[in-house]
């Protein structure tokens, strides 16, 4: 794809990913390049688990989801991205008003695509490492998507 | 503990699932016996992705925090338990009118707890396992959580 | 494929098991059906971590290379079989003369197989689950294997 | 611990990670820093696969061993580290006469570390990415490891 090209699918892929479940936790999209994509939440009461630390489900999701999206930025409009499997280790409980998702594609394919996404809580404008998560996927001719 | 503490203690659980964002997506507690916590989801627009499957972060969520309470069933009330990292395989697409998730506790200790989560949809009621997980959970004394 | 053809790609699949660093391992296959592979490991020397239990690194081997031949047992001939990624749990220190590894196909598929392995260990006749791995396979035309 | 002290901590933990099964597979000890480890593998006909790759196994094994090295750098000598689980994904078939690992800790901490590990097949002086690994690891007293 040339760049007039790669611009138009990254704006798409920035309104395709706010839709459903991620659009009903509040991600917000932050930045799009090949292989890459970044993303925001601004952290609220629903977001939290028992102890008041932001729940492990919502940076799992925003784990899968972002690294979902920085695979679709590398594979062409007739393929769709489904997540075969991740793992994801929580290193820090995560808390601040903020969380922030960062997801780099470290092995591209036809098929097998496995990207990495890194979840930071920000508190007091200072950023720590809360989980880090593998995430492997696969593209599908969207066709074969038809339900 | 004895049966009656066992009895006030999962049903103080049932109560304690059902907060922050596991409330948000709407998840139901439907059986707690010791090390095992099954669970409910009536599926609506909100918990779709982008092609109108349930989304991953909906199950993960369900399989971390139904296999969190699992290890919550086998733990004393001074404890409390926090996810130290897990893993989801998704086996089928997940379509259907509810989603429901079982999680046993496959490996006790004080410190270090395994549980496995199986996801299910239910269409037309039928069930198939869409995912699977396997979480590894750790138990912290209560007074060392407070923030 | 007709009891016959299973049965002759079955031992086929018992000899071809063992090359290689599972030969070098001394992994021996015990069983194998349709989706199901076991195997069996006489512990020595060889085999020890640093503080004399039996490797992580054996058990990880066994249990993937185990699972990857139950995968074998529902592809054609024309299939080869690679493993993508696994994950593995170690719920136990192994102590005894004997490990164990049981394997099975979860969720089969054209390209993307899932498989479970169980990891033994045997004590004065006495087996305790030493680990368990979940495998992310795939299937691939033999022939895009040529080196 | 001052520096001469970690200079002797790390000339020990160089000897101490060649026994056992790590020996047996031939890994050997290129670079111990704090938190950093790195091995090399001479690949020989005993660490390959059905296909004639460098087996899933071998380079799980030295990515298990490495990271737990890289572990057992940032405790005290009173400690010894143990698995409790790992995850890896394989991005490329891995051709070629050595293998390298580079692991490194992620995240320290008093009872919970979590290292990540790098293998790399070197071929022709070129180095690619084969496999990459999570390891959540435990430190456990010494003490508490008597058999």
């Amino acid at each position: 794809m040339d760049r007039d090209c790669d611009a138009q699918w990254f704006d798409f892929l920035r309104e395709d990913y706010c839709q459903g479940f991620p659009a009903y936790c509040g991600f917000q999209v932050t930045e799009v390049t090949f292989g890459k994509f970044s993303t925001a939440l601004e952290v609220k009461a629903q977001h939290s688990q028992q102890d008041g630390f932001v729940h492990a489900g919502v940076m799992a999701t925003m784990a899968d989801h972002t690294a979902g999206y920085a695979a679709y930025t590398t594979v062409t409009r007739q393929e769709r991205i489904l997540t075969i499997e991740f793992k994801i280790n929580y290193l820090r409980p995560a808390l601040g008003s903020t969380v922030l998702c960062r997801a780099q594609v470290i092995k591209g394919g036809k098929t097998i695509i496995v990207a990495e996404s890194e979840v930071f809580a920000v508190k007091d404008e200072k950023e720590s490492l809360a989980a880090k998560a593998t995430v492997t996927l696969m593209a599908v001719p969207a066709r074969k998507l038809s339900r």
